[in-house]
């Protein structure tokens, strides 16, 4: 049986990760510096931010969906190599500029940590499709998207004059639009059941929660790491005012987690993605966040929007979970948020912009990955583990 | 068997928690100021120490008792939900005095450190009573007990003028007075032979091991967070003197465990709990702590005492595991340690007043949860996820 | 058949870890002293990385090998008890010089940090023997091969001018070439075919997966904490080289392990090992890597290495996973870059002492272990908790 799917990894897979691998080290051969004029203060400023952030993106969104009971390896695996993919493109992508002005691309800190913020927007598009996805379709999606984000913020940078700081927070709405898109067009009919794989229980909800713990624990160093050091009373802003909105939402999800229920008990996926739709809200919003009621009352209403939506959307779509976690948690709040808080040209502009080019980026990588050449998954062999990985009492009869 | 329980979150937890967070985002809008005149110092000195203590207490704290095999999602869920409302309302008590002579209260990252070690003693009681509690007892008892600890440490500043980080490092042993009379009171007869579901098993062993290595590794931080930074010797102590004690910790606690197990072998509960004595007795003594030996000494008598307590007392009390782990943990090494290093008529007033007021609110606590309101759970929902959760095969059959 | 057993642990590991630890307070009492001129830099340039290696050595370590279905508990139990034992030896070992010189041993983060580093070097030694050794056989080898890995890099900077962070930073290779030595040593005649309990299932797998990612996504501090403080340009790029070639790894390996597999598909504790191998091939030659690039084929030729040495060696010598990872992942990778890019008679001289060391303490201490008062394993209890740990259900039949 598995021989059948053996040959699209031998095939596609290594091959494709080879030549990735060896052009971005030729691309970094002929371009990439490292910085050598820093000092002690550039490097200790962001170091424990730096470190926060790489755990989330690693660890937090890689055991996010661990709990699909036979999808666990892939969850982790794929987005530990997709994150390694993404990280590598988007550093080169984001030195292009300089790469115009100064004829090299300067490796420090800073870079490194835009890039793996880029990374964060692909893999929230990459966890809509986890599971039904195979890696090769997996590394085009994370191409794909880091170069529409990377875009998009040049655009918004040079069309609007947006600060790079409030572009890059757009990561969210992009990625989960691309998502979107994506899911969308992958849909497969006789699915609207759910996956008979697509399931959780008692040992791979605590794997799941120990990812959203992480996120959730780090998201003040995401919405922090890239505000500038000069402004220390901003950092400061940043970090308390997620830091509550967490909190809040946390509290309220629970809350109308156990309204929305029939039977009045928690549902620990809709819990887990909607603790922290404050930490989304408060990281989009947080030029126009000024005092710790603000970002309270932000994390609330996002925890009520998301944690509804999650139940009614789902419902309504003939979906299961994960796909509509990531609208929930990342582009509900966030919509609602720039909308009340900035109602003006330039910040419909803004998400207009961003909203048309993660749509299409979405609709143009949907049906390249659904093109044959890719060997889409069969519909059992989604959300299993076996396609892709050797078992210990699968090789033993080898 | 499941709508009869249904009820009482539906109709005690959901109106509870959302007119919790509707009073504390009030009092923030009223009341709350972030703070705007900050240096780069303020923020980078305590940052990295500043997530590590958010680690423990949301990781460390909520893995630690994931060991119960049936029990894991409220474990880790209903700890970040209490830590959520603790570290709000801790926020806002501990800011009373300021709000006095200043008419608001000031929100920095000291002041969201400070709350968060008021939530770690909430979380030490709340530790003592997890399985036997339902959530809207759980939300109870940590309001009594911030309330509590807040008013003990400004008792002890105003009274003995204690200094604050001695004060407030009184933690464990507020947390686990309170907690150990409130099991008194919460005790039910034919709990004798322990509850059916509280065992472990080979993979929630882990989890919890997780939980214990966390607030391993990070105690350091636990213990040097609040120490000024104008004196660096000072914090350099605190994090090299707890790092001693606990490495001294584990060797011991594993040498007494395996003496005292009939069978030579280690038990890893109890491992899980003694490990950790060390870090609590340096911090608790940390001003009398000056070499690196006294230090180690410290937590090689903590490690013996915590591990034979653990063994014996437990025997005792015909209660199983997680009622006295906290006292062994906490309470023992921590009067010890104080009566050793510091017998004075000041200390044992300190130790007087501390020890009366947790006494005392943990029976009016306990009191208060046992009425009717909270609906408390019946003995065989105790210690079993599916009272508060939804689960997947069950969600099926709707 | 258990108490058979138990005699082990009662008669041997608790005397023999008591008074170690007797010896370790004593030496402390006399000779250790706390830094008193601290300047706020010394503890807040080390602080953050200092943990992240302390999350390595305790975590990372500690639950890599957790993959073992049945030997969970040991894995991560004995690693920190080893751990904790390795670190105070370390502690007074590389104080030995000072103590010759100024007469006392001064405890400070740096200090720690090295203790920290010698015990990483240990943890990679008892790597290859855990599950086949027990605790007092363990403690004897943290023992001699802190020992031997200390003496090393003295010899290393006396005799040769070596520096120490190079010396350092071999501790790869000395814990590698130690554990190896040992295990051949060890080697069991019937264990050709593996042991039957060394087998790994979907959730066994997600806890080493924890443990990878920790030590992947933490490698960098662990690569630049000793670059010292005045050269900020070469502690980012540490930083920044490390970073890049462990991305650069995990692409390359999981091509080279779908390509390697007879049926195309990726192996979970392969990919594992080979996703490090640029993290320590980068570190061990980091005195010669001055650009981005330079890391990147590094990492690139580190993980093609180790991923075939793992495929073919594994074969070779009829032993499973765990034996060779360890060379796979931290020797070959290390002589090859060494030889590639310092081909010279000083490097040649370097590596011949620390092979020649190594191997040859190796040797010892696999003799001493073999003797009767450690009681060896039998074959049917290796990698088998139940020989040391105990588990609920059979306590209920006492």
């Amino acid at each position: 049986m598995a021989p059948q799917y053996a040959p699209s990894l031998r095939s596609r897979l290594a091959p494709l990760l080879l030549c990735l691998q060896t052009l971005f080290i030729i691309i970094s051969a002929l371009y990439f510096k490292n910085r050598v004029t820093v000092n002690k203060d550039d490097l200790r400023n962001f170091y424990s931010e730096f470190q926060d952030v790489n755990v989330m993106v690693i660890l937090g969104f890689g055991f996010l969906s661990t709990f699909l009971v036979r999808h666990g390896f892939s969850s982790t695996g794929f987005n530990l190599l997709v994150a390694a993919i993404a990280s590598q493109w988007a550093l080169i992508l984001t030195g292009v500029e300089s790469w115009f002005s100064a004829g090299r691309i300067t490796v420090d800190l800073k870079s490194i940590v835009v890039a793996e913020l880029c990374t964060a927007s692909a893999l929230i598009a990459v966890g809509s499709v986890l599971g039904k996805a195979n890696p090769v379709q997996l590394t085009v999606i994370v191409l794909l998207e880091v170069s529409g984000f990377v875009l998009n913020e040049w655009l918004l940078r040079t069309l609007l004059k947006v600060r790079p700081l409030s572009s890059i927070m757009l990561l969210h709405i992009f990625g989960a639009l691309f998502g979107l898109t994506l899911t969308w067009i992958m849909y497969r009919k006789g699915s609207e059941d759910g996956f008979e794989k697509e399931k959780f229980d008692r040992k791979s909800g605590l794997f799941s929660s120990l990812g959203t713990v992480f996120l959730w624990m780090f998201w003040p160093s995401f919405n922090s790491v890239l505000v500038p050091d000069w402004t220390p009373w901003r950092k400061l802003g940043a970090v308390s005012s997620t830091y509550l909105a967490l909190a809040v939402s946390a509290v309220t999800a629970a809350a109308v987690s156990v309204l929305c229920s029939p039977k009045g008990k928690l549902n620990l996926i809709q819990m887990q993605s909607c603790i922290l739709a404050g930490g989304v809200a408060v990281g989009v919003s947080m030029s126009a966040v000024h005092e710790p009621w603000e970002a309270m009352a932000i994390g609330f209403t996002a925890a009520i929007v998301s944690t509804i939506g999650f139940k009614y959307l789902k419902v309504l779509h003939h979906q299961k979970h994960f796909t509509f976690t990531l609208i929930n948690t990342n582009f509900i709040p966030t919509v609602m948020i720039t909308r009340a808080t900035r109602f003006a040209v330039f910040h419909i502009c803004t998400l207009f912009i961003t909203i048309s080019l993660s749509v299409s980026m979405g609709f143009l990588t949907g049906f390249l990955i659904k093109w044959n050449f890719c060997r889409p998954l069969q519909n059992k062999k989604c959300f299993d583990d076996q396609a892709f990985w050797e078992f210990p009492h699968l090789a033993a009869h080898k």
